[in-house]
């Protein structure tokens, strides 16, 4: 999407056709900065260490970094040292795994000499695939927003709220949970986006506000503690969450807080949705409050606040007494009792088992 | 409560008969500082600028100053001129005007030789009341604790999560929603707090965290994301929160967020008690959602976060990108059919009409 006037993707390929160019996220949304990965052990510590998030951008990165591997040496014994190497960066990410397997059944049939133009062209397919089923997402997510424009006087926006980052900064473009405002943006509906900041890592206040900002969409950041209260005055038309993963029936384990506004959009009669592309859904897993562990993270960011100075330095900064303890729990699950619909690629699904079979029959 | 070793209030009377001592808050939980007010100008800077906050301790606070006002000069005028110049500090703060005009009435009636020691003495009275009412609600909410506790194995904490500061920081001891915990540690029955950090002012980070460490209460310091998947993990026995203002059928308007906590507790079976004295319920209003008007602070507070550096320096830093504005609506209303319990200092009243009448009949 936009940053000033200019479009962007998380990740291109670099004008000299081999090396490639990532946003490195870590220093927003106070410098936007970027960054040209040269070789694999770069895009190693890209992925590692958090310079790109987000399980579809780091699967891009991954197969770039193939691509880059197969142009330095295309035997079979470097393509698999580098698979070995890539797939410890992030161990628990799905779309990693994916991207590495692919890269890897694309190449080996072909003679070392024709390998390396062909992974860059399957990494490019990899990122455009991944701009389409997004794409898709926004579509039909984009026919909620167009229906709730229609009760609206002329001018006036729908106010959308969102919870966490599931932008295009997670992906390769237009995000999950955002495609449908970017659509919506670009089809002159005018909308509103009420952004929670999300602690405790604030990814609201620093990825979603920036992207917004930068995209020229309307919004207004909030605590965590505000959605109720602006739910129970008709400020919010619609929410838009994204997901980390998905039940066989609809429950949906995203970053933690996301009950709590899906509870207080239910007690208003605002729709609640949540946007997934399909692969996300895990069909083995049914109730997902008891059968989803929750990741326990670092009391740190609880009793830590990142930011920056007015003299321009990031900084992080203590917010609670020394000696108190924090608790972390990073993910919370929202269950489909709550849910409005699912966005997919395919349509939106009741966040039901027959919803979600109805739409993907080859499952049942 | 016990700071360190120690007892503390709020406020008290300086060893030299005429000053008064109190813990200056901007500080906390970072430094304990107490602070002695000389004189009139000094007691109208410490409630204006907020050294000492929450209603109840703003009263006391201005009653003393009254004290001091006396022992300057116990003339009419300069009383009457006192109670103008206090009563401009916090205009909003009804027990600071209710304080102001208890010390004239008691005080004119006087030779203006016996006023100075009736109006130290009155004062110490106002402070000795407010104590007296809180360990009321105390021994009240004790009885709920109790209960719970019968309910555990041995040495089993009840866990207990509170949102914002009703602690005694706000009062000059015990506090509100806090004075059940206190009296229940008091009592031996081991409990632990899940303490709300409360953003945007973060309180509960800063002020409830600081009180439960120094009194030695265990505790745990949570994003306001967080209560939602506690509760429906087991994790929570009971809510306790405080209120700004309670309506005659029982709507709470409490410190923003409290409301998604209410949402969380009714979905998941979790108890949900508001402590208040009864001044706090206004018997003019029914509907909270639609007739209390809350107040829109500065964005600045939602786009920035206060703490302390490494290097021990207390700053602000932005969170979100230049340019993103916010909104900061402090409190929300938390309708009467999510409460268990409104815990007075007369016993727990049902939040309803019926209710509220049935423990204050006079108000019929």
């Amino acid at each position: 999407m936009k940053v000033g006037n200019r479009h962007y993707r998380t990740i291109w390929l670099n004008d000299d056709g081999r090396t490639i160019d990532i946003i490195d996220q870590r220093w927003l949304p106070h410098e936007f900065r970027i960054v040209n990965l040269r070789n694999v052990e770069q895009v190693a510590v890209a992925i590692r260490d958090m310079w790109v998030r987000g399980a579809p951008l780091i699967g891009v990165t991954a197969a770039y970094g193939m691509a880059i591997a197969a142009a330095e040496d295309a035997s079979d014994a470097h393509l698999e040292k580098t698979w070995e190497y890539l797939n410890e960066t992030r161990p628990t990410a799905i779309n990693l795994r994916w991207a590495l397997n692919e890269m890897l059944a694309t190449l080996k049939p072909l003679a070392e000499g024709d390998r390396a133009a062909r992974a860059y062209e399957r990494a490019f397919e990899i990122a455009n695939e991944d701009v389409e089923l997004n794409r898709s997402i926004g579509r039909n997510g984009l026919e909620v927003i167009r229906k709730i424009a229609a009760t609206k006087k002329p001018g006036e926006p729908v106010n959308i709220l969102t919870h966490c980052n599931a932008g295009w900064l997670a992906t390769v473009d237009y995000g999950t949970a955002t495609a449908p405002i970017y659509l919506a943006t670009e089809e002159g509906i005018p909308v509103h986006v009420y952004v929670d900041e999300t602690r405790p890592r604030n990814q609201g206040a620093q990825l979603t506000a920036w992207e917004l900002n930068g995209h020229g969409v309307p919004h207004t950041l909030i605590v965590d503690n505000a959605g109720g209260h602006l739910m129970q005055h008709g400020e919010v038309d619609m929410v838009i969450v994204g997901t980390d993963r998905t039940t066989s029936r609809g429950d949906v384990c995203n970053k933690i807080g996301t009950y709590l506004k899906a509870l207080a959009a239910k007690d208003n009669g605002v729709p609640f949705y949540v946007a997934l592309p399909s692969p996300t859904i895990d069909w083995t897993v049914d109730d997902g409050v008891a059968e989803i562990p929750i990741e326990e993270r670092d009391d740190r960011e609880v009793t830590h606040v990142q930011g920056k100075t007015e003299d321009g330095k990031t900084v992080s900064v203590r917010i609670s007494p020394e000696g108190t303890p924090g608790a972390n729990p990073a993910f919370d699950v929202t269950p489909a009792r709550l849910i409005t619909g699912l966005i997919t690629e395919r349509g939106i699904a009741v966040a039901s088992t027959e919803g979600l079979k109805a739409l993907f029959p080859e499952r049942s």
